[in-house]
């Protein structure tokens, strides 16, 4: 079976981790990353979600933290703060700056960023094929209004330094409209015999992969069933900020309105909290097929059961 | 009184700590750096000679090492030979790579490595001025012959990874035909009151900021004495392995023919130890001023007592 995965971030990564305990042998799992978080520090492209994923199913993660390395150094971090070169609210440790050292020399020499990740795979062995969602550059902005006015941050800037604490006014996926999805995206979504949107956040995670000119008409319009799992639970997200970019774009932080937002064209099926059960009459009634099942991701047999209830609901409604 | 030293990397950031300690308040030293030995790796500049002076000068140093930085970790040394990136050889901390990400980030919005120095040692506040003998990039090759044929390495290759093992067959300083005095340079030696060379490898290290057109004319022609202190002392150098790139250019190890190296056209003074006192006399018929005095550097106030010997020197060739 070839199972394609749209996927943000520490709550991707984790979804991801319980995928592959589920799938049977030889089945073949392709990650479409969210690259609109990437930004370029200190003259490196870093890249935090493809970087969650990788080292997530690759054994490198900082389990606690959900982001960055296991046993990591901060001297680099530490001598930047030193010479009076920031940002210092972005996190990067030694080990992790190794990677976008590799990463930056490789694209410098002309490599696009899809061969980039394959060759970092190479080392991580995630267990699954991570492609970009495109090669081309894409940068989530945020407009907000604060003391300074209104004015546009970074995805970066508005989530670690400002900790969403700010409302959020609008969602620009800065570079998107031209971007053009990267090699082997399409084909995978064509070939796939299911495709799953892990609970990750809606607006800036699997949205800004579905902005991309081509992604979101592929999957809408793919052979394979598309079934979700909500990031919202009881009325909030499971972590993170998503209700913050949600309200950007009007979009209430509920199970069923999420549903309704990705949308009928797009999804087939919905996996709602069970403390979320009122809201599957409603997702169905937007003609997207419903189930309440336990959304806590708290280990990877936990997980790995969410991946399985999703996999059976794909071949529910593929019928 | 305004001192200029040219400088290249541990001899003559030892040579530099201990001038410090023999001047008298208010004197100006200027130190002009050898950059030859740069080298591009991991996509960053890393100016291993500037760095030595700035670090042993700002109190970062390795003091064993004679290089790099106290308190060092290496992490992302560690993780570069994990996703197989070379090379490995060359020892890169993780606060000296701080260092290098800085530098190429600030060259990479278009700053002059002049301009990059000052910055870099306004956190480091060596008490010296150092300026690079360039602001364009200079990289001292080195002809070999061995199992490979006869190929040209980078001095660093030469240096570290082969450990100047093989024969030098010629130094090739490519870049240096065509590169400019950085701004400083020609004036600070012009309206210096005493020049000195310290005990660096007179061809690797002070040749090379001699290879830039105009600074060795400028030096020969200065109103200022200008008086060097052997690197050689009995027949070997102190520390390194300039007998191998000597030995390229034609000039024996010993601390006589390096004087004639750097001719009477360069040189007011010589400084040889002790134990080659009875190469003063053939170093006075070249018509160079000579002494014979300790020139081990075997602590600051040894380094010191060299210095003001150094100067001392410098005021009688003066007369």
């Amino acid at each position: 079976m070839r199972i394609v995965a749209l996927a943000g971030g520490i709550g991707g990564a984790r979804f991801l981790r319980g995928l592959k305990e589920a799938v049977a042998p030889g089945d073949e799992i392709t990650v479409i990353g969210n690259t609109g978080d990437d930004i370029h520090l200190f003259g490196l492209k870093v890249c935090p979600d493809l970087d969650t994923v990788m080292y997530t199913l690759g054994g490198g993660i900082h389990e606690d933290q959900g982001w960055g390395r296991a046993d990591e150094t901060w001297s680099v971090k530490e001598e930047m703060k030193a010479y009076g070169v920031g940002p210092e609210w972005f996190g990067l440790g030694d080990r992790d700056f190794a990677t976008h050292i590799v990463r930056t020399q490789m694209i410098s020499a002309g490599y696009p960023l899809s061969a980039v990740t394959e060759a970092l795979c190479d080392r991580w062995q995630p267990g699954v094929r991570l492609i970009p969602m495109s090669d081309d550059r894409v940068e989530t902005h945020v407009r907000i209004t604060d003391g300074q006015g209104t004015r546009a941050v970074h995805f970066q800037e508005y989530w670690v330094r400002l900790h969403a604490a700010v409302d959020a006014e609008a969602i620009i996926p800065v570079g998107a409209d031209t971007a053009k999805p990267a090699p082997g995206v399409l084909e995978a979504v064509a070939a796939a015999d299911v495709i799953l949107l892990p609970p990750s956040n809606p607006v800036v995670s699997i949205g800004t992969v579905l902005a991309v000119p081509g992604i979101r008409q592929a999957v809408a319009s793919a052979a394979a069933p598309v079934v979700g799992l909500s990031p919202i639970v009881g009325g909030a997200p499971v972590r993170g900020m998503a209700d913050k970019v949600l309200a950007a774009v009007g979009v209430d932080t509920t199970a069923e309105a999420v549903a309704r937002y990705y949308g009928a064209d797009l999804l087939d099926g919905w996996l709602v909290d069970t403390s979320d059960a009122d809201a599957v009459q409603g997702v169905e009634e937007a003609g997207i097929r419903c189930r309440a099942v336990p959304l806590m991701m708290t280990d990877v047999p936990a997980t790995a059961a969410m991946a399985r209830t999703a996999l059976e609901l794909a071949a529910e409604v593929r019928g």
